[in-house]
């Protein structure tokens, strides 16, 4: 039985799965929800997942959903490369930057992406301006370690690489709306404000699989 | 050289840390910082997280923040008990009940408890409203879960139970304080409104060294 994946063309949680199955060479079976069809709603995926939400697994019988779940799993059955480090110590530093990302550069970045994408700045300029120093001091953060290092967590590719790349490039596609432009981010042109982390993104798309996993609604 | 531990009393992802030591019965030596002298933002701290937060550990040279991670780390150093799962099925599960804490019930919960315990309930009004629907949907969802199984992930106890129970504590100790009265927020009497979590609740309590991870300031 092989592996679906349900997914959305430009979700980050579910990009990260992508991601993850290209660098394990997992097999899968693309399950690609529309959501201006609302198919993320529809009862047959909700039976699924109550929460309507992508990324959603189907592994036989077993059922799962939350993207750093799902990486989770995938990495316990697929072990190789090992993308949660190879001991405690390791393990201990890919965790630290997924929290990292889960606790301070998501919600930060979400504050700016989900109200320029949606079109409800007006409603949230307070709150984005709030925003923005938090968020420039998480890619302070990683600027600093992708200057001593090439990947955010190890010496190599890890779990955590591919859990924030996403949420960097939602941000950046944020950035780039007509939108975004009287919010005064800072964040352009990117390769001159963080060329660390300019670097790592190359990095990242220059991996075996990156292709496959690109949004397709964002070409 | 034996683990050292940086906490704060009442501190939820501390708790976290401490309930995984005492269910591995891992040797510690307790650092307790005073969150009212500021240690947790003196130079010697901020030196071993820059953040300025408990949970933070030393482990020899080794050091670590973030509870999650912390977890994850003393899984892989201690694996006795297994606290994240047995193999991938069950690690999955376990990572997906922290994701559900971490993205739905922890967030929902401090936007209540932070204006609670922080005195300014009158300046957040509408987001506490809007917060409360939020928290009792992911209640639900645990008190359904909780009325099949004893744990919340696995048949046993788990990462997920540990995580998952100071965030419940701290929010009924905001709902008790007289500033949450006005605000209606349907928790109390707890046992009444939520039974299987109630009775989960007494299931973490009776752990062997339980007691040693209470909050002091809370007695």
């Amino acid at each position: 039985m092989t592996l679906e994946v349900y997914w959305g063309s430009g979700s980050p949680p579910a990009w990260r799965v992508l991601l993850t199955l290209e660098a394990k060479k997992i097999p899968y079976v693309s399950r690609l929800l529309q959501f201006t069809k609302e198919e993320h709603k529809a009862p047959g995926f909700l039976a699924l997942n109550p929460r309507g939400k992508v990324p959603t697994i189907e592994d036989g019988d077993y059922v799962l959903a939350e993207s750093i779940a799902i990486m989770a799993y995938l990495d316990r059955k697929y072990p190789d490369p090992p993308l949660f480090g190879r001991d405690a110590k390791e393990s201990g530093r890919v965790w630290k930057a997924i929290s990292d990302l889960v606790y301070y550069l998501e919600p930060a970045g979400l504050r700016i992406v989900v109200p320029v994408l949606f079109g409800t700045v007006e409603d949230n300029t307070d709150d984005i301006r709030a925003a923005v120093p938090e968020l420039h001091e998480e890619l302070g953060l990683m600027e600093r370690r992708l200057s001593d290092s090439d990947w955010l967590a190890l010496d190599r590719l890890s779990a955590a690489d591919l859990a924030v790349y996403p949420s960097i490039e939602i941000l950046l596609r944020a950035a780039g709306k007509d939108g975004a432009r009287p919010l005064g981010l800072g964040l352009l042109p990117f390769a001159e404000r963080y060329p660390a982390i300019e670097a790592w993104r190359n990095r990242i798309r220059a991996l075996p699989g990156y292709d496959k996993t690109y949004p397709p609604h964002w070409r």
